[in-house]
């Protein structure tokens, strides 16, 4: 008991910990094409900095893991990535606009831990600080997109709705306006509760019979995003909101993901600092749900410093997807990156296994040998284990004519070669190229 | 200041993060050659982990930053990265040895922070579990020399002692059984406080005058590592230490490191964990000081776990490395990865300046287009100021001939070329391989 990790963390093992570097490593080299660059920041912020109303933090305040350090600092451990990177691109006034942002980090809630929710979990973000045009929801929805092929989810949908759109339906079909975000959540539940559900939440909120006849129609309306947007501007002719996704699926032409794009007015996005557009990414395997999401939120970073710049996010579900992956049996679980295991026949050879697995070291080969004066027998075992591909058996007969035998432990098959020919047979076998 | 870190903390702007990430890479793919395979551990820990006597917390207790969670439960956050991974092994029934991982991860100590010492920290950890031989010294030895020189350093000492040897010495010349730690603590001191420094440390011990003056003597052996040896071993035939360094320096031979291994009796080490070899690489230029250290820790996991696990460990100083390097320019500061801006002379244009920048990430090429309608001029600053190599400039005429302008920022060189030619232009000039 008092071993383990505390209630709801866990360790990664390296049999997942090398996955799930592996798909962090391909979602921030596609970032990085886009232009992202990573920013760092501590683990824990002042509280007053996470706890400002309107930051975000409204919603999740009780769930902070705030503590007082030894001087008696109030401190929070953050619990996303954009607060803290709001936080630095509100007071670093040389910074230059656009700035364009990634980070793949772990935050902290203190939530119900259940089946794939933890208290300490990861996040994966981009961020475009300083544009206001919506050349910046494209590139964010395109380099998310590319992101999510990269990694294995190619068939999925990108849902995108207008905060603003949203308002001036809302307001029209005669809710009061302390009342909208309200609805706003009632209608964030679609997904969850279903449309009888959200009936039920909207006459909680004791508006009329006629206007949530009308949401609920509203909520309704499907077709091609083409169709959703006509029939939604005839009513609304002015709307700022529906002018920016008639540009954003303009430009979305351009990353070939115009086919993709649907137009659904139920979709909210919970956090209530967006202000224009947001978007969420659904596999059309609906046993996978959403991918990813974000959205605009000008009106953050004021809270943190004296500038007004606008900022855009796209988060992907980074832990969702990984539980996923090993859950769906998409990715092969590695307990080991070693490409080869050099074993010696007796502790003499130990020498002889040393200096060869250096030597494919320098070639670039990831090589072990034995530490443990096992038994050649243990040492296969070992391998086996491991699920290294060659083991190479260095012999003292063999060593005496520069020979070693290399064995594929998959095929089984075994071959002599001259230590001269290990490296080049290796390399082609490993698809490493020279 | 209330939007700042909190003390003894900082940000990673990007210009820090990008060089910080290729520093690490580039020990992560050395420490992966060598078939060490990552681990990852909650950040906090149950505080009753953290303070367990002889688990290293003892001399950090006080620097831990302990806090409760909203039940009351008391955590910590962890102050190494070999206690969470010592937690893990000793707990796990089923892992296979030797058992290799690396972590190169945060870590926080709330001291006073100064001049390249904060309370948050990255820590770059290499341990081997499972192994009593020398083999896995040598192996983590030799891996932590291979990411240092591949990180930039070649020239190096590795300094190596071993608990053992000191203990016996130290108990031959009088030193009684409840004060060797202190003796240790004061040898440890010699660096920083020099022979005098340690002469009255070891005064206030009220050790006898001739066991200072033997212990003065012990500690300025110098010489080979050879002649040292031969030296210690004449006095102390049977120490089971000696018989250990030899064996070690026997096989460093097989790393090609036998010419830097220096025997240095008054290497100590301060965790008062380490049971048998310590060791310390040094850079050969003064100014650099110490790269990193380690040693065997035997006894330490049983504190953890039912098991009884010989372990040893090797650290990169990475903080200070880090600090190094961009003191003294070894690294030149990068706020961009990004190779190729596309700059559009019209809004028009940037429909084109986006298809083309698509072309070229499909291509692998890092490129950014503008985002906020700015003026050709503007975009020439942002693209000068993120230092990013070429410009291609998207011109309507040009257009229509299916041609671009690339400059080459650095040698100013504008060369006028057809769309189909720009990928392969573009890859021979990055190096960027088809």
């Amino acid at each position: 008991m008092e071993n383990l990790t505390p209630r709801g963390t866990r360790d990664f093992l390296p049999e997942d910990m090398i996955l799930f570097n592996q798909l962090v490593n391909t979602i921030r080299k596609t970032y990085e094409k886009y232009g992202f660059v990573p920013l760092n920041t501590p683990v824990f912020e002042n509280l007053e900095i996470l706890t400002k109303k309107g930051g975000g933090g409204d919603e999740v305040k009780k769930e902070i893991y705030d503590f007082k350090d030894k001087s008696g600092r109030e401190l929070g451990l953050r619990f996303d990535l954009t607060v803290p990177s709001a936080r630095v691109v509100a007071n670093n006034t040389s910074m230059k606009m656009p700035f364009k942002r990634y980070c793949i980090d772990k935050v902290w809630r203190y939530n119900r831990p259940g089946k794939g929710r933890f208290r300490e979990f990861w996040q994966s973000d981009i961020d475009v600080y300083g544009v206001k045009e919506v050349t910046a929801e494209a590139e964010c929805i395109a380099c998310t997109s590319e992101a999510l092929m990269n990694i294995g989810f190619k068939d999925f949908m990108i849902i995108v709705n207008d905060r603003e759109v949203l308002d001036e339906i809302i307001r029209d079909v005669g809710v009061p306006k302390e009342k909208i975000v309200n609805v706003f959540r009632a209608i964030d539940k679609l997904d969850k509760i279903g449309v009888e559900g959200v009936e039920k939440e909207l006459k909680k909120l004791d508006l009329r019979e006629r206007t949530i006849k009308k949401i609920l129609e509203l909520m309704n309306i499907s077709g091609t995003f083409k169709a959703v947007l006509k029939r939604i501007k005839k009513k609304y002719p002015n709307n700022e909101g529906l002018k920016r996704l008639e540009e954003l699926y303009r430009l979305l032409k351009f990353y070939d993901l115009q086919d993709r794009i649907v137009f659904n007015l139920s979709l909210v996005r919970g956090l209530e600092y967006y202000t224009g557009p947001v978007f969420e990414i659904k596999s059309t395997n609906k046993e996978y749900g959403s991918l990813g999401g974000g959205g605009r939120y000008d009106n953050l970073l004021k809270i943190y410093g004296k500038k007004d710049i606008p900022a855009i996010g796209f988060s992907i579900g980074i832990e969702r997807l990984f539980s996923l992956m090993k859950e769906k049996k998409l990715i092969e679980k590695k307990k080991s990156l070693t490409q080869v295991f050099v074993a010696s026949t007796n502790k003499k050879m130990l020498d002889e296994a040393i200096i060869l697995s250096q030597t494919l070291r320098q070639a670039g080969i990831i090589t072990e040998h034995d530490l443990m004066n096992k038994s050649l027998s243990k040492q296969f075992e070992y391998a086996s284990n491991k699920k290294i591909l060659f083991v190479i058996i260095v012999g003292e007969k063999d060593m005496k004519q520069n020979k070693v035998v290399v064995k594929n432990m998959i095929s089984g098959k075994e071959e002599k070669m001259f230590l001269a020919d290990v490296i080049n047979y290796l390399k082609e076998n490993l698809g490493i190229s020279s």
